[in-house]
């Protein structure tokens, strides 16, 4: 298929498997959509597109069966943490944060932070992602020339800590003013930046890192420029404790937020994993978004009560954490993974096994549309429909992978591989095609990457000892 | 690299990363090794192997760093299951056997068993797989032929029952003589055949569908073949309630398997979730070999107790079970899995995560030697070292899903995807080469896999509901 070049004319795809995400959740078994400039034109089946469209289309692609799905949405990705994958496997929570993680960040360049997002976005496209939430990482500025080159579309948070124990020495002095105007400037200079791609949220690391002060003028900056804030929340027991010790609060976190007000239906909750009834019932109120991230879950925190929370109306979505905290940044990856792992916490939440817990088109609607809610963007993106943007995929269901497909929902939930995406669309731009990422020369951003983690990690003192006899 | 054509011929690969996998887990960084036919003949650093045989090497390939193991033995897999590929997602277990599998398996023909293991050992192949035990299906004559042609190494088995409610009309009469009888035929027919690469094993299909006659001349006639039984043991909790209602003790198969001597160090049981720690030491000390399939625990059984089996001393494998269980059959993802659902279960077994738990050299232990192990061939396989079989992988970790790597040996497990996998060797020949399958032609067996579970799917008048609003 050819379709870049002039992106204000109309281009039509047609003889597709249109899994359109809209409300009725509709799927056209042979549909055609129209694509003007950047946005969705019209959808319908194949032949009234063709017969509505064909004299006027600058463009006519037959997709040949291929299915066409709403791009997916990345809810959680620390892409500086790219270059570090690997340095922090099958170790323990303190020695990763403290011995791994910090260490790293810490020792970034804003060229770093660059390289590592472009690697992590190459790898984001090629799992069907065209638009992710920044988990929060220290040069926004290196992460938005990345996002701007690649074409994806993402909401860029700066890693944000104003205190807190055994902090890198460069990190140690940061007043909740220093963070609050260095978020506003960036969201100055990059917010609806990339004909529109980019937007700029607050960030928060995690409660222990934040003061109060901190919390609560995040919240009132972020209200005061309508932008999103993303938190790591409730992720593992002990910091339920340090919260219910120090702020005297009866449960952790989340109970904390609420009483402070932070919880709103701009807040991007990060894992959510150790939270009970209660304080699902105060996230559902507040209309805050969660992000599931299943891998790093099963990894390092816990089952998080996914069921419960899509229950109460909670938007619940997909994230892929970083790779420090999963290897593995496939969106593709984290669906099935998502559907295996809550159906095996029906076994730890109650004693048996149910294999129809969290059905394959709930997860589907977790990756795209909750996705798109998620990040404050549903208006434009999250499924395919008219006026929506064209940010989309195109997946080949004729492999070995796939074959055979008697369910056609499932099987892009438990059998597609990132092997089945064959073309990716953002803003009405090719950024894949043909499995070949348009904007950047992936042997180029490996060997850059390859150079620059090895030079961090000696910057960083990072040493990861051998598993194996080396000879 | 081009390397088939005549293979009593001497074969030198260099300049490789050999991941041995031998006793002392040596892996060679710059290392060479020596095929001669079907046997690895000497294996060492690149500059000593390429001194010794350059000037009797019929042929020297570059691997220019590429990574070398030993190929990958699924010991749970039913390849027979493959064009059942999305019946039965997302439905309860009584849904899954009775109205989707058993249909599905009683409706095969010998031809569909052909062509499903034919899909089957593509994927497993491209997924770095070059012996596998099957789990039982009704056509193993129908599976030889598809892994003669494919050029993998299997131990074959029947799925054998000789009781049980609700089985499909065709199946309910089967006497145990009857299936000892036609077991031993097939042994007759078909063990060691394909240059020694096919092995006849006996098949239980699971203890709630066998008699104690049938148990116990199964037991009988392995030990008089010297080979080995494949099991179905402890999957769910009714099925240890159902044996301590009939078959009077304490606990449950694993215990009554015990009481009756079926526990033998020939015995493979697959799944093995549910027991308790005195049942692992009855395991233990017969030396049963464990295949723990992660996907299809996670999605329908529960936590297997594997850190606990390690540590009893118990060989424990990898399985990927089959297609209606899992929907991907990828030792690659396995692997992955295997890790992640493993330290999550910590949370569950001691209500604190562990993310040191099943580390990364244990999971590739799991999917090489203790594989090999655990289908009787390690004399052979599972490892490469010098006099064993040339199995082996060849991966390319120059690619924007293992890049970078500073844990190699976790890079394997935690960041592979079967997209690395390039070429794999079975019995000294290629069986798949740049990412293509040698010895068929996948496209003509998609076809054929597409047609023929079609035809089945409506001779067992299995229908699958829409999930979406197709139109």
């Amino acid at each position: 298929m050819e379709t870049n070049g002039s992106r204000n004319s109309l281009t039509v795809f047609h003889n597709a498997t249109i899994v359109t995400m809209d409300s009725d959740r509709r799927v056209f078994r042979n549909g055609g959509i129209v694509i003007e400039r950047d946005r969705i034109k019209c959808i319908g089946q194949s032949p009234q597109i063709l017969s509505q469209f064909s004299s006027v289309a600058d463009e006519i692609v037959d997709l040949h069966s291929q299915i066409l799905l709403p791009g997916f949405v990345n809810t959680h990705v620390h892409t500086s943490q790219q270059l570090g994958r690997g340095i922090a496997d099958d170790v323990d929570l303190v020695t990763w944060l403290h011995d791994r993680i910090w260490p790293y960040e810490s020792n970034m360049t804003e060229e770093d932070s660059y390289i590592s997002t472009l690697l992590c976005g190459i790898e984001l496209i090629h799992s069907g992602v065209t638009c992710f939430a920044e988990a929060g990482g220290q040069h926004v500025s290196g992460m938005a020339r990345a996002v701007e080159k690649l074409g994806l579309r993402a909401c860029l948070t700066k890693s944000i800590m104003d205190c807190g124990d055994g902090l890198p020495p460069s990190w140690a002095d940061q007043t909740a003013d220093v963070c609050i105007q260095s978020q506003k400037q960036l969201y100055k200079m990059h917010n609806n930046t990339a004909d529109g791609r980019i937007r700029v949220w607050f960030g928060i690391r995690q409660i222990m890192n934040s003061t109060d002060r901190l919390l609560i003028e995040t919240r009132d900056a972020a209200k005061d420029l309508e932008t999103g804030i993303h938190m790591h929340v409730a992720e593992i027991p002990y910091e339920n404790e340090v919260v219910k010790g120090t702020r005297s609060v009866e449960r952790g976190t989340v109970t904390f937020l609420d009483r402070i007000e932070f919880l709103r239906s701009n807040l991007l909750a990060a894992h959510t994993v150790w939270v009970d009834d209660t304080e699902i019932g105060f996230l559902a109120r507040a209309g805050v978004k969660v992000s599931h991230c299943p891998a790093a879950a099963m990894r390092m925190l816990g089952f998080a009560p996914v069921r419960e929370m899509l229950q109460s109306g909670i938007t619940v979505s997909l994230g892929t954490d970083g790779a420090p905290s999963n290897n593995r940044m496939s969106m593709v990856d984290e669906m099935y993974l998502a559907s295996l792992i809550n159906k095996g916490r029906e076994v730890h939440a109650n004693g048996t096994t149910d294999p129809t817990a969290l059905p394959a088109e709930t997860v589907l609607t977790m990756a795209t549309i909750n996705g798109a809610k998620t990040v404050l963007w549903d208006d434009e993106i999250g499924s395919l429909e008219v006026g929506k943007k064209a940010d989309l995929v195109v997946i080949d269901p004729n492999s070995w992978s796939m074959v055979p497909t008697h369910d056609s929902i499932s099987s892009l939930v438990y059998s597609m591989r990132t092997e089945n995406i064959v073309s990716v669309m953002c803003n009405g731009e090719w950024i894949m095609k043909d499995k070949k990422i348009v904007n950047v020369d992936e042997g180029e951003v490996i060997a850059l990457a390859k150079d620059a983690s090895a030079e961090l990690l000696i910057r960083a003192r990072i040493s990861i000892p051998n598993r194996m006899n080396f000879i």
